[in-house]
């Protein structure tokens, strides 16, 4: 299969020849990747790439990244480099992402090295990952790089494409028409067109529902309607991602000044709401941007420090402990408690940090008060409070036949679990309003709460009421 | 602003008067809320409205359901059943069913019973609220309550509309065009037109895009692709979500046998993709379903079942702790390092989890076989467990003046974060073998894990080498 990538004619015809595959489940795709590794240990790559190559891009790009270190580089140079940089474009941003990862950097560049300096732009615009910059570079091409490097990553400039259908507000159907079939492979991809005045400005959209309907001799101003949002090239990709849910939107218009630069395909708009979730997950966790399958180094880089950072706060915790040394010395049964105490109060305060979390991310809390919130917590908190508290309380009194035990214990949990609440909201809620994202660092500073009031309200009762007890 | 909703030139006329408005940031929206609130507080809700009218129905939705519930039964009753009716099915699925479950069952009954019942059966379907059976059933219209109820909810047949373009395989383009122009409003939902057999069986599909470049003569065989994938009524939403994002689709046709009888919305689908993620977010946390500003009582129903069961894994980690009342006695300032080891497992166990079960819910994990990541995480607990080994032992050698002391947490630490490694890999990894949903319960079973199996490490140890640290 040679193949010139440099004439379009030549990779449509290409492209053409294993188009329009079935979906298969992820069962069959996990059983065509052990085929396909088996076949390629065997030294048989040619019938490994028989076996994908009539795949969707979509399978047939997980299926390779599937595959071991040395198995996948074989299979990358089975395929040619025009196919692997096709496969990525056909991907979703996301999966593309992870599949350039896995290939790494070397290999990348080999792939893109190869292909038209358009081709590997746009595959490049495709691969999220750590520093496709350096890929760029090596390319030595520096048009490559420099448009790469135009905009940030994670803006609507980053993922926009920047062909796109226009049409002049004095037009007819037929000019829209000419527009679409001008961006040859890549229209199938847009929903609309826009209708733009003599200064480029976006005066309005055509549906690609209403220009399949109109007569070629119909004035586009009788069928266009107007644009409900617009993003310039510096909009973060999640707040375009919000436009896209809330208004039920297929693609936004990106705009500089009044002037149409580009457009956010609804494909794109759907990988930043997913990366935005796995982030969101990942970071209330603290290894965003991790992969469970990259290499170990960068999953010691993004857990590591934070296991540290974490280290630190447990050392808070013990220092708390040990303020009560003379008390434990005393009760020594009160340290079998500590763990129930933290443990409540860390539940309780994971629990409200995640709702209120997820709930700023997704713009839901329009109208709803802060001090609305935060009262709600607090009185789920003392609700939940009582109950364990309870609950606590005549556990400890029947294993430990100590009434004063378990009163304190008692006490102690129903303030944990008000700290809870209120830390559980309050932490996100400040963090948003000093302009800090929320997901990222709301967990450590709640648990490092409910631990160290956790147990000064409880060891510290313990003290006062130290009579009762011993 | 009298209309017959039965006349349907009438609802076009209506929603026509408020359609196209533009998006207002959510800064904005927060402004306008509480200008609404004023007023109807104030007893103007007929300023309130004029205020939202002429707003995006989503914009309107979000305002209207952060109002208090007084001001938000006086709004609903201001802006006509048909308004309200409207306005959820003009949102997201997602959003509209927040706005829903804030509007309550009596007042949707009340929406709903005085629009036609085609449109209130289309706006429960955008309501996925705890309870939507119960506004069906009320509305004392028995062919709504059967139609809702004919299928499962968060399946395909829940997800899809019967209501779509479909053109014989022997037919034309203008055919095709006919068939559009049938869905009226509905028409701007979809992407793609459906070619049939004589059976009814879905052959292949034109897209907008062709259509609007085909001539009226063209035989739609000649532009027809083939369908990528294909539902069942019974396909859970997660994976035509999961279909929707790996195979870049718009939408997706729903089969019974072979006949083509639905077929499922881009904007749902992305809301299916959107609620997977809170679920998910909210599972491991076990607050799933919940909404921050929802009613207490449903708060207190989701969280409290999971705070008394998480009570009773704390008192596994006492019991475990009390097992050694007698060492902890002779060294009481073991009490202090329980946070530590315990603090630091749980987190690890939890980073490990987190990447797992969103790579297993992403479909990320084709052709890596469960026994890599176990392995792979496991080394990483080894890494991690020797830099936080040596660290806490040095932390806890200069603070104590306790050479013995630091070496016991040092080495329980170490194997705590082993352990951390490998049950967080392989809890979620053997729930899904099981068929069950890792995220639902993965967390506390980790934290379980890693409290009990720290705390017998690091009491263990410190027990069996006591003449070392006493």
């Amino acid at each position: 299969m040679e193949i010139d990538p440099r004439n379009p004619e030549n990779v449509r015809a290409f492209e053409g020849d294993i188009q329009q595959p079935q979906a298969i489940s992820l069962d069959e795709a996990a059983e065509i990747a052990s085929e396909v590794q088996e076949l390629v240990k065997a030294g048989r790559e040619r019938s490994a790439w028989e076996l994908i190559r009539r795949l969707h891009p979509a399978d047939m790009g997980s299926i390779v990244a599937s595959l071991p270190r040395a198995s996948r580089e074989t299979m990358v140079r089975v395929m040619s480099p025009e196919t692997v940089a096709w496969m990525l474009r056909q991907m979703n941003p996301v999966e593309a992402g992870r599949v350039g990862t896995r290939l790494g950097a070397q290999m990348l560049t080999f792939v893109l090295g190869q292909v038209h300096p358009n081709q590997a732009l746009a595959t490049l615009r495709r691969i999220p990952m750590p520093r496709p910059q350096k890929v760029a570079e090596s390319l030595g091409q520096p048009q490559v790089v420099e448009e790469f490097l135009a905009h940030e990553p994670d803006t609507a400039g980053s993922l926009m494409v920047t062909q796109l259908p226009m049409v002049a507000i004095g037009g007819l159907a037929e000019g829209a028409r000419e527009s679409m079939r001008a961006l040859e492979e890549m229209r199938q991809k847009f929903t609309h067109i826009y209708v733009v005045g003599d200064d480029g400005d976006p005066g309005g959209q055509i549906s690609m529902v209403d220009l399949a309907l109109a007569d070629d001799a119909t004035p586009v101003r009788s069928i266009a309607s107007s644009i409900v949002a617009t993003v310039t090239v510096d909009t973060p990709a999640e707040e375009c991602a919000r436009l896209q849910r809330h208004y039920n939107l297929t693609q936004i218009p990106v705009v500089d000044g009044h002037r149409l630069i580009g457009v956010i395909l609804s494909e794109s708009l759907l990988s930043a709401t997913v990366e935005q979730n796995t982030r969101q997950m990942q970071q209330v966790a603290n290894v965003a941007g991790e992969t469970v399958d990259g290499p170990l180094s960068s999953s010691v880089r993004t857990r590591l420090p934070w296991l540290t950072v974490n280290l630190g706060t447990t050392f808070l915790a013990a220092a708390t402990v040990a303020l009560f040394e003379s008390t434990l010395t005393q009760v020594v049964v009160l340290a079998a408690f500590l763990p129930v105490v933290a443990g409540q109060g860390g539940i309780g305060g994971t629990q409200t940090l995640t709702l209120i979390v997820r709930a700023i991310a997704l713009g839901e809390l329009v109208g709803v008060g802060a001090r609305r919130l935060l009262a709600r917590e607090a009185v789920l908190g003392i609700l939940h409070g009582v109950w364990l508290g309870v609950l606590v309380a005549v556990i400890a009194i029947l294993w430990k036949q100590n009434l004063g035990l378990g009163l304190v214990l008692g006490v102690a949990m129903l303030g944990n679990m008000m700290i809870a609440g209120s830390v559980g909201a309050g932490v996100p809620l400040f963090l948003r309003r000093i302009g800090v994202d929320p997901a990222v660092s709301s967990a450590v500073v709640v648990t490092t709460f409910t631990d160290v009031f956790g147990f000064l309200l409880f060891l510290g009762i313990a003290s006062a009421s130290i009579t009762l007890i011993a």
